[in-house]
Formats: C-alpha cells, sequence, structure tokens
C-alpha cells in the first residue's frame, strides 16, 4: 500500500501567506496573543467556572484591542470589519464559546445599536465593543424563532410619561436562547411589536437595562438560565420575562423609524415588510461571520486527522514486514482527501461571501444564508468523518473533537436554521428570476446560464469520460450553472402551474419544498466551485497545481454526491458517472502526499491546535 | 400544510407487545427498576462523581437480578443471554455508561473467563457475574487496536516456578483504553503472545491480578487514566503496564489451549491461525450487544424528535391564522419520518442477528460486524437529524440529545472499527463465493441470487414506475437481492484478475477497498430490508398495514440514496429513478398521521424518555 511518496513541489509557507491573505498581519497577532498560557482549555471545570473563563478570554482581547478593529471609525475605532473577521476566524482554532460570547457582545448586541441606533446611542456602542457595557440581542422568543415576524412581545409608547412599555404578555412570547443573559448581560436590545397611539407598527428594537451595576436584576424583569448544553457551555444563556418594563423614548433604536415627543410615528422607509428586512440586516453580519468560523473548525479537524494518519499504522503488507500508514489506504484517503479539499472551497466561498458583504453586494442575504448552511453542515460532516478515521485516540477529550463538535453542532441551527435558511435561498432566486428589475446582476447570469444549460445537453458531453474533460475548468464551471439553472427553471414553473391552479403560495411551495433545497444546494455549491476556480487561478504560479488537484477533487466529488441527479436528466451516461467516481478515487491518491504540507499551511499554532496525536513528537 | 390527519388505524399497545417480543416481561421488569429515584440523570457531575454514579447503578441492578439472566445455567444462572440483551436494550434507553460499563464487566470480563476459560475459571465467572470481582478486558494496545493478531504483550512460560510472565516490551504495547482499568477494575483477562520453551504460540488470554481488595496497585503494575472523553465518560478507562508480573499458570485461559507442568504446549485446535479466530470469538457477542444497544438510541432520539415536531408550530399558511406544526411541513417529514422508519429496520435486522448468533450460526460473524456497523452508522446520521430538527432546544442537555449523540459516537469504532468490520464482511463474503464448503448456506442463496440478477434486468423492470411495482415486496427482495450478487460477483472478479497479474492480496485488496464497502453495505442493507418483509409478514394483521408503509419507506429510501448505482447498472431508467424520489416524499407524509402512535409504541416511560419538550405537559 505504501504509495510511491513524491516529493511536495510547493512551499508550505508560500501556501500560508495565499491562505492568511491580505489580513495575514492581523492573524499573526491574534495567533500570538493565543502564545499566552492564560488561554489554556481546561476540560474540569463546572459550568459557572466555564463561563467566567470565557468572559475573562474576551477582556483579555479587548484589552489586547481585539474588538477596537470592528469598531467605526467615528467612534475612535479600526472600522475594519475584515480584520475582525480574520481574527475571529482565528481565534476558532482555540475555543468556540469565546468566539461566539464575544460575537454576541460586538456583533449582536453592539452591532444591532449601531446599525438600528442613531448617534446618540454611539456612547453605548463604544461601551460595548469596550466590553464596559455587557449585553444582549433578545430577539428570540420561545414560541418564534424563525418566524421573528411574529414576536410577541409588546413594546407600547406611553405619551404621558414619554416611555415605552415593555411587556411579556404570555410565557411564549419570554425571550429565550439569549446569549449573555444568563449571567453577565447588563443591557439588552430587545425586540418588540411597537404599539403608538393603538396602532402596530411591527417589530422594532429597543435598549432594555437589565441588570445594575452590581449584577442585579432590575424591578419587572425576570431571567432563568437555559442551563448546560450539548455544547458552547462557556456561554450563558438565559430566558427574559418582562413585567411593564419602563424605558424612555430615547431608548428606541431609531435609524430607520422615530417616535415623537407627542406620539407620532415617523419612518423613512414606507413599506412595514421592507422595513421589516431592514432592521435584520444584522442577522447577515452575524451569518458572515458564522461561516467563517465554522471553517476554522473544519481546518482543525481536518489537521489533526491528516497528521495522525500519516503516523499511526496498522496492518501489514505481509506479516513480519513494517505496517501500512493508514492515510495510504484507499479507503482512508477516500474519507480524509475530499474533506481536505472541502477545507478550502469552504474557506474560498467564505472569504468571497465577506467581500460580497462588505461591498454592500445586494445578493448577499442569499449569499449568506446559503454559505452559512453549507458551510456548517459540511463541517459537521467532516468532523464526524475525522474523528471516526483518529478511532479512540479522537474519542479523547484531549484531541478536540469533543469540543469541536459539541460546540459546532448549533452553527447549523442558530442565526437562522439551515432548512429555514436554504428556502429563504430558493425564495430569493425564485423572485430575482420573477423580478428582473430586483438583483439584476443575478438575473442577467441566471439567465444566461439557463442558455449555457442547452449547450450543455450537448449529445456528446454525458459521453465523454476523460480526466482531461473532467478537470477542464470550463466543463466543471458549466455543469455546475447548468444545474442550478435547471432546477431554478423548473422549480419556477412548478410554483406558477400551482399558484395559476389556485394554490396558497405557502401551501404549493411546501408541495415543493424538496426541489427548493435541492435548488438551494445547487446554488452554494456553484459558487464554492467557481470560487474554488477563481482562487487557483490567483493564486501563485507555485500554488496552482496542488490547488488545482484540490479543486477537481472537491468538485468532482461534489458531482459523484449528485451523479444520480446529472444521470437522471441527461447530463451524464453510465460510462462518464463511473469515470467520475474512478476519477474521485484518483484524484484521493494524487492529493495524499501533499496532505500534511497542506495542513501545515493553514497555520494553527501548535499550543493552539493541541491534540497531542497531532503533535510532532506524538 | 395541515394535512387531514386520518385517524390511527391500529393499537399502540398491540404495536408495543409486537416490538418488545418474546422478552417483554424483562423489558417491563426492567423499566420499572428504571422508575427507582436512584436511576436519575445529572449533568453536575465531575468525573469522578460520574464513575461512582455509573458503578454505584451497576451495583443496583446486579442487586435486582440483572446479570444472574446470563449467567450461565450450570453456575447457577439463567442461562438467558436473550433476556440480557433486551434488559441492555431498556437500559439504553436510559444511559450508555451504565450499559458499557455493565457490558465490560459481565460481557467482555465474564465473558472472556467463561468462554476461553475451563473449569477451574467457573467460581470467578460468578464473582465477575455478581460484580464481586470488577475486571478488565485487556485487548487494545496503543500500536495495536484493529491488529489484534500482532499484540505485543509478552506472556513467558517460566517452568521453575510454574508461572507466566506477563510483560510489556515497549510503550506500544501499553494495553489501551480499557474499561474498568482506571479506577474500579481488580482483575484484568490479558491478551499477549505466549511463549514456551523459546517458541511462539501466538495471542493466548491471562487472567492478571491489578489491585488488592483495597484498591492498591499491585507490584509490577502501572495504570494510568486515560481521562475525559467526548462521551461515556462514566465508564473509567485506563492504560496498563505489565513489568515482569508472574501469575500461576492456571492463570492461561485454557479452554482451548494448555500448558503443562513441564512446559509442553498442547491445543485442540491445529492451525494458529483458526485458534486465533476462535479465541476472538468472545468479540461477536459484544458487536451483537452494541447492535441491540445502539437502536434504543436511535428510537430515544426519534421519540422525542416526533413528539417535538407533533407540537411545535412556526409559521402560519397565512398571517393571523394559527401556525403550522412543523411535522406537516415536507421538508420535515422528509428528514424524520425515514429516521422513524429506520428504528424498525434496526430493531429488525438487530432480532435477527441476535437469533442468528444464539443459534450459532456460521454466518453471524461477518453479520455482525456489519450489522454493527451499519446500525452505529446509522444511529449517528439519525441523532444527528432529530437533534437538528428539534433547532435550539434539541441543543439543551435536558432533552438528551447531548449525552445520545456523545455516548453513541463511539459505537463506530470499540468492538472494531467500522471501515474494518466491512472489509472483514466483504472479505468473509468473497471467501464464502469462492470456498463453496464453507458458509454454504449462505453460498447457495448468493448463488441463486446471481441467477436473479438476469430476471432483475428484463427490460421491462427498468422502465416500470407503478407504485404497485415499487412496493411489491417481490421487487424489493430482488433488488437488493440483485445489487448484492452484482457488487459480490464483479468483487471476486476484480480481485482474481489483479491476483492473476501477481499482485499482492493486500495490495489488490486495497485498490478494491471502495469496491468491497460498497458490497459490505449492500450485504447489510439486503438483510434489512429480508427482515422488515418478514416482520411484516408475521406481524398482526392489524399492524400489517403501517408496517408495510414503514418497510417500503425505508426500502425505497435506501434506493434512494444510490439510485445512482441503480442508473448506472441499468436496473434504473431516469423515470424510475424519479419515480421512486415522489413515492419516498408521498410515503414520507402516509406515516407521518401514525408518527407519534409509531415512537409511543417503543415503549419508553416517561421518566426514562426524560427530555422536556417531548412530554405531554409540555
Amino acid at each position: 500500500m505504501t504509495t510511491l511518496m513524491r516529493r511536495v513541489q510547493w512551499d508550505h509557507q508560500t501556501m500560508k501567506r495565499f491562505l492568511d491573505g491580505p489580513r495575514a498581519d492581523v492573524r499573526a497577532r491574534v495567533r500570538g496573543w493565543l502564545e499566552d498560557p492564560v488561554f489554556t482549555r481546561r476540560h474540569d471545570l463546572s459550568l459557572d467556572e466555564r463561563r467566567e473563563q470565557t468572559l475573562r478570554w474576551c477582556q483579555e482581547l479587548v484589552q489586547r484591542g481585539a474588538t477596537e478593529m470592528a469598531l467605526p471609525r467615528e467612534l475612535g475605532g479600526q472600522g475594519d470589519p475584515a480584520s475582525m473577521l480574520a481574527a475571529f476566524q482565528e481565534l476558532s482554532s482555540f475555543d468556540y464559546s469565546l468566539v461566539i460570547k464575544l460575537g454576541v457582545q460586538i456583533g449582536l448586541f453592539g452591532g444591532s445599536l449601531y446599525n438600528l441606533g442613531s448617534q446618540r446611542h454611539h456612547d453605548r456602542v463604544k461601551r460595548a465593543f469596550r466590553l464596559e457595557e455587557p449585553g444582549c440581542f433578545a430577539m428570540t422568543e420561545r414560541d418564534h424563532g424563525s418566524n421573528v415576524r411574529d414576536l410577541a412581545t409588546t413594546a407600547v409608547f406611553d405619551p404621558r410619561s414619554d416611555e415605552f412599555v415593555i411587556h411579556t404578555p404570555h410565557e411564549g412570547a419570554r425571550k429565550d436562547y439569549i446569549g449573555n443573559a444568563a449571567r453577565h448581560g447588563r443591557t439588552a436590545t430587545v425586540f418588540a411589536q411597537l404599539e403608538v397611539a393603538g396602532r402596530g407598527h411591527g417589530v422594532h428594537a429597543f435598549i432594555v437595562p437589565l441588570r445594575d451595576e452590581s449584577g442585579q436584576l432590575l424591578p419587572g424583569i425576570r431571567i432563568e438560565d437555559c442551563g448546560p448544553k450539548l455544547g458552547l457551555n462557556g456561554v450563558d444563556n438565559g430566558r427574559i420575562w418582562f413585567d411593564q418594563v419602563r424605558v424612555p423614548r430615547e431608548n428606541l433604536l431609531d435609524r430607520f423609524a422615530q417616535v415623537s415627543r407627542t406620539g407620532v410615528y415617523k419612518s423613512s422607509i414606507q413599506s412595514a415588510s421592507k422595513r421589516f428586512f431592514t432592521m435584520l440586516g444584522t442577522l447577515v453580519m452575524g451569518r458572515v461571520s458564522l461561516t467563517a468560523s465554522a471553517v476554522s473548525g473544519a481546518r482543525t479537524a481536518v489537521a489533526i486527522a491528516v497528521e495522525y494518519g500519516d503516523k499511526r499504522r496498522q496492518f501489514g503488507p505481509a506479516r513480519g514486514e513494517p505496517e501500512t500508514t493508514i492515510l495510504d489506504y484507499q479507503a482512508h484517503q477516500r474519507r480524509l482527501m475530499p474533506a481536505l479539499a472541502t477545507c478550502f472551497a469552504l474557506d474560498f466561498a467564505s472569504r468571497h461571501l465577506i467581500e460580497r458583504h462588505l461591498a454592500e453586494d445586494p445578493e448577499v442575504e442569499i449569499m449568506a444564508a446559503g454559505l452559512k448552511s453549507m458551510v456548517s453542515w459540511e463541517t459537521m460532516q467532516i468532523l464526524q468523518t475525522c474523528r471516526e478515521c483518529c478511532g479512540g485516540q479522537g474519542y479523547l477529550w484531549e484531541n478536540r473533537f469533543a469540543d469541536l463538535k459539541a460546540d459546532l453542532d448549533v452553527f447549523t441551527t442558530f442565526e437562522g436554521d439551515n432548512t429555514v435558511l436554504m428556502q429563504l435561498v430558493a425564495k430569493g432566486l425564485l423572485t430575482a428570476y420573477r423580478k428582473q428589475f430586483r438583483l439584476s446582476r443575478v438575473v442577467r447570469t441566471l439567465v444566461k446560464r439557463a442558455g449555457q444549460m442547452l449547450s450543455e445537453l450537448n449529445p456528446l458531453v454525458p459521453r465523454t469520460t476523460s480526466e482531461e474533460h473532467l478537470r477542464d475548468a470550463a466543463f466543471l464551471r458549466s455543469i455546475f450553472r447548468a444545474r442550478e439553472s435547471l432546477l431554478l427553471v423548473s422549480a419556477a414553473r412548478r410554483m406558477k402551474k400551482r399558484l395559476d391552479q389556485g394554490q396558497l403560495p405557502t401551501v404549493a411551495f411546501n408541495e415543493c419544498q424538496d426541489h427548493m433545497l435541492t435548488l438551494a444546494r445547487a446554488y452554494t455549491e456553484r459558487i464554492a466551485v467557481e470560487q474554488f476556480l477563481a482562487a487557483v487561478e490567483r493564486a501563485p504560479e507555485e500554488l496552482r497545481g496542488v490547488l488545482k488537484s484540490l479543486c477537481d477533487l472537491y468538485a468532482l466529488n461534489r458531482l459523484y454526491e449528485d451523479r444520480a441527479w446529472f444521470l437522471e436528466h441527461g447530463y451524464f451516461e453510465p460510462a462518464k458517472s463511473k469515470a467520475v467516481r474512478d476519477l474521485v478515487i484518483k484524484l484521493c491518491a494524487e492529493v495524499r502526499p501533499d496532505a500534511v504540507e497542506l495542513v501545515r499551511s493553514f497555520g494553527i499554532p501548535a499550543r493552539v491546535l493541541g491534540a497531542p496525536i497531532a503533535q510532532a513528537e506524538e
């Protein structure tokens, strides 16, 4: 089984520089911070101790100026979210409770104050970013997680006292699963139904104090601890009830809507629905961050499994002879090499998402929903595969999979349930397809693809099985686009047919739900493949060979996983489908000699990686 | 979305009786035991406290006579392993550390003493089953997990003192991951290379005392704690080093081989290899137990997710109207209903395995390897799906998924790594196919199937898409058999070709590894479908309808998952493949109205199930 190991053709420092990207300096700084012994993971902590440790870690980072990167320029910060995201990625290789607690504090609490509030709230924003005012983002309610529009908490304006009265009308309206609420949060951004002079104006955000300086709950506030969770136990989630809690009028985050002293409601956005989605914009940044953060977990897991697989030996070619390195077995390569290639795909896709987000691309909303879902799902699968590939060793706490699996599990749920988000993606694509005036750039490309679809059906292609053809970038681009376009066109047709028959849109959509989710997956995978191919093109000459191999492995493995669809729709003849399978196996062996250097180029410091089985000494 | 809910056509008590099977009395007794408040799960325990709690639970069960069921008749027990397995299944719905620690004590330690030892060891067997002598099963070494044959621990016979000298020659030979070793084990069955008069006789088992009555380590014994794990933290795993430890000659477990006072080695089994595998027989029982045990975890998870999905509402058909129950969404049904059907499939398959094991069917070795792998893998997927279907609620410790996911994770690894076991299955099938004299029954059916394959290729069938055809038991039986047979025949051909070209068997096998794993999966799924169909036939009239729907859903979902293979090999035309997909979606909706009653028929007591979100009150 011992493959003839060719020497690696590239330098892993060059790869590291390429992967670190424009914010390499920030990444280096954060890696440096994590060398401090204060950042040491422990398993023997009680729930309380774990939460205190996480808070302390957040404070340590704030002291080192970590959060100043994201603080807007006009507030004295560096106003550089890209650096903050790079920092988050590096921190994600160390501990997720830290990342999430910090994310709640500055991304959700601080972010909501800044994005939904006005000048008058800027001091609070600063205090939030500097952790001087620990806060919560109180949106989710027990009975309303995904369906935010129907939140039941009320905020009634009282003109006599010039205050809003925040109230929890029934048990189902309690704020639930709120990060920072159980222990450390002193203030919350609370989302509630605004009512002025007996008229409802939909969901708005209010600043509501929860605890005083000493940490005592304020009158009218009841908080309960959500208790231990599957993972992320360093984050103190809680439930909040409001009993006629009064806050001054200035506590309405009034960037998009204001209430005057005399009780007149005014908003720059006329459509209530448009206003609602504008206010929800805050969530997009959250999804972008989670996407970038999850990638680090996948990388950490693959780094550990590859290092171990390259050292561990079991069974020999013949008795007496030295046993075979398990990463030289076809089955082991077949499990780990696609996972390795996927780490690169997810990273390039998440970088693209960040760029689109910073460029305020209107498509970013569906892109963030889709990629957060794809990345979190792929990551969970990668973690499982890597744990199993490390056998019993992978089951020991010290080797990291325990925390990685537990902490990342909820990434498929929070900031939007993946299945719900993928439907949002499908709806977005359908809307773009119909209303050509919205998201016009997306539409144009989509329509163009619908055209390419036909050329794709060229009778010759489904029979072509040569490696050269299957690894041709043009082929890969067009087949992923063709699948997406065909699914979009057919989804639109199916919906139209049902609506013409007079079905309720919700009913019609439910009956096409499976189709919609398939479309959303095709959309996200098309982006991932396109971005991988783009990364290969912009990479230094020296790296293109190995990156293209990884790209081909990722893309062909995706085609392999969905080959049934391509067979069903005439894109593949059986011979081509089998050729894809054989090529995937071949590519796994092709990438294997580079595997160790590749995971080292992730640049995860040994101390942060931990995992004795992954260490050179071991 | 609200499906018109037809009334359930059957009584869940009838279903419960059917699922409880012949050992219903034992199951009822165990469920009764678990009503005792002593059996209460807690999250706030330190590692030490958790281990002590688990030991106490084991003692409580022994006091109630749980282990007497499995104790052989000639030793005063009931000699009824089937009852013990039923008890294990019920205990598995409560806590897995308890089940595994008890399994190590009586299944591995007690079982090895009884199966590998002789009359003289019977008192020890009794003490083991009664937990009077806490023990370990010390087989695995750091460098040899799967490859047991190359264990490095030595046992040299010293005729002068009439003793065996047990020794750990190097670090890689330390006994690793040994359950009960870190804390409670007083004695161990140690597997070591026997050497008599300078001649090696391969791996044999020896009784080696580890600690004295007071728990102090004995001279020459060094033990280290494996420390915290991803799950099963109630089990105290440890590492053991032996420094020239001397044990009397009687401590050789001498059922299959003896060493005389004068140092003459004698064995009733001539072939060293055959002797080795005979001694490994103990492991089969372990795999049988794990298979049965894992099914309970899958059931528990599905029970919780279905109860919650039937209560939880989110989004409305139209604003203002009551929101829709999430289990009425197609996407939610598509995730949970196949999981529900799979619980039944895994249960029927594991019952079959138990029967074959008790009947000492020679096929049981590969069947246990295959089904343990299939069931543990399916269970992990079901747990993930169920956790996600319960959203954030599923992430709370109190709702069970935290422990279920953590504890069951290692089922894919221990008692044999799944990927290694699946190759063992493929090898077994190939051997049976070649050597027609071994496992003859299997072979005859396999050859018969190879014939049916042809009839399966009847040009009409690949085009037939009617529901009647797709749900026809004869079609389902033959297509699963055909896939297995074709994969077996082609695997045999590929191997022969390579061997004829002079490739080393190990090299040839490695290059066909992907094919071998596909064959093994086809074998296990064929058994699952056959057993499900058999269960439908033997079920009470009243239950056949719903069971057949579940069976069809399971079988067609398996066909759907592997439809690419059937398309590639001409069993499906695209139209048939799409028909399978549409029928799976239809069957999900068909089963949904019965879902709640179905999970209640698992008979998991509310107190054992726990999970507030699954309780009627919630």
